[in-house]
């Protein structure tokens, strides 16, 4: 079997899970999709996994009981394992809100090959936003468990990238990203 | 997000589902592996999914009943589209015994680009061979629902590429699979 270096050589590129973790709304797959494109532009092959197609594809028989969402991570942690060994930066956009679950995908994934970035916006901003109007429902009690609102999001407590959403541009979340990563994924 | 095609564009090459399937012990994934050789020494960027990876992986929570195997093949098929999305071509080495089962893969891959290639041994050989004990065990009755055993293998009706092993090396079989698909691959 062709290595995950052998590959990685061919691609010229480093090949990691950058998973990106926070609140509903704080920015996540709007960075997370920023970065593909500044990526793609300078040549680097990645994947984006979020929600819109792992619940619809793989996850589609999952809920959102606590042993659902314990199941989610683990199948998204174990594809992105497959595509880090294929030499494919993975781009992982997923709330995830417990230290237990980011474990797991960690462990999953291997220690070396997860890069946890938290996306760090205040709640009283992601509410205010409310692309979804999940917010909403969640504070009318329609929708619960909902995290942030009835349901905890534990604070990453060493994530390898820290990223402060509030009073900047998404091109400048986008570009710190890109900064911090960029060494991460060189191969030269 | 960054399209299919602009990925195709950026890799050269055409992401396409090469779901191999035949008996167990048929050589379904030493052509695979054979192939994804000949295709990174030619520069494609391939990723092989097969019962090593999955099993241990994504699926490590599925059995072996029906309800299971179809369950097995439903997640392997919508982890191969996400791969194919990305611009990696996949190659994908299970029995997926049923004509139903291939189905589904189809249709969650979708047509276009999903290459069925049935490697055809004749059940005699793989028996004879027996290189995991499993036929052995199948007919003594230890194993269960075995392919080919006490469980139907589905021959494929008309698959892409029909590859057939007897009195062929695995490099004649690996040869003539590239032969066939070389220009399904090409962007050029």
């Amino acid at each position: 079997m062709i290595s995950k270096s052998q590959k990685e050589n061919l691609l010229n590129q480093r090949a990691k899970v950058l998973w990106f973790t926070g609140l509903s709304g704080s920015g996540k797959s709007t960075i997370a999709l920023g970065l593909e494109e500044k990526l793609f532009n300078l040549g680097y092959i990645t994947k984006v996994l979020d929600g819109d197609n792992v619940r619809t594809g793989v996850n589609n028989n999952l809920g959102f009981s606590l042993s659902d969402r314990k199941e989610n991570i683990r199948r998204i942690a174990e594809v992105s394992k497959l595509f880090c060994q294929a030499g494919i930066i993975c781009i992982n956009s997923f709330i995830s809100p417990t230290i237990e679950t980011r474990t797991l995908a960690k462990a999953i994934i291997a220690n070396k090959n997860f890069i946890e970035i938290f996306i760090d916006t205040p709640l009283k901003i992601c509410e205010k936003r409310d692309v979804k109007g999940l917010y909403k429902k969640a504070r009318s009690g329609e929708l619960k468990g909902f995290t942030g609102i009835d349901s905890p999001y534990e604070i990453p407590m060493q994530p390898d990238l820290h990223i402060r959403t509030e009073n900047r541009s998404v091109q400048e979340c986008v570009d710190e990203c890109y900064r911090e990563i960029i060494s991460i994924i060189s191969l030269t």
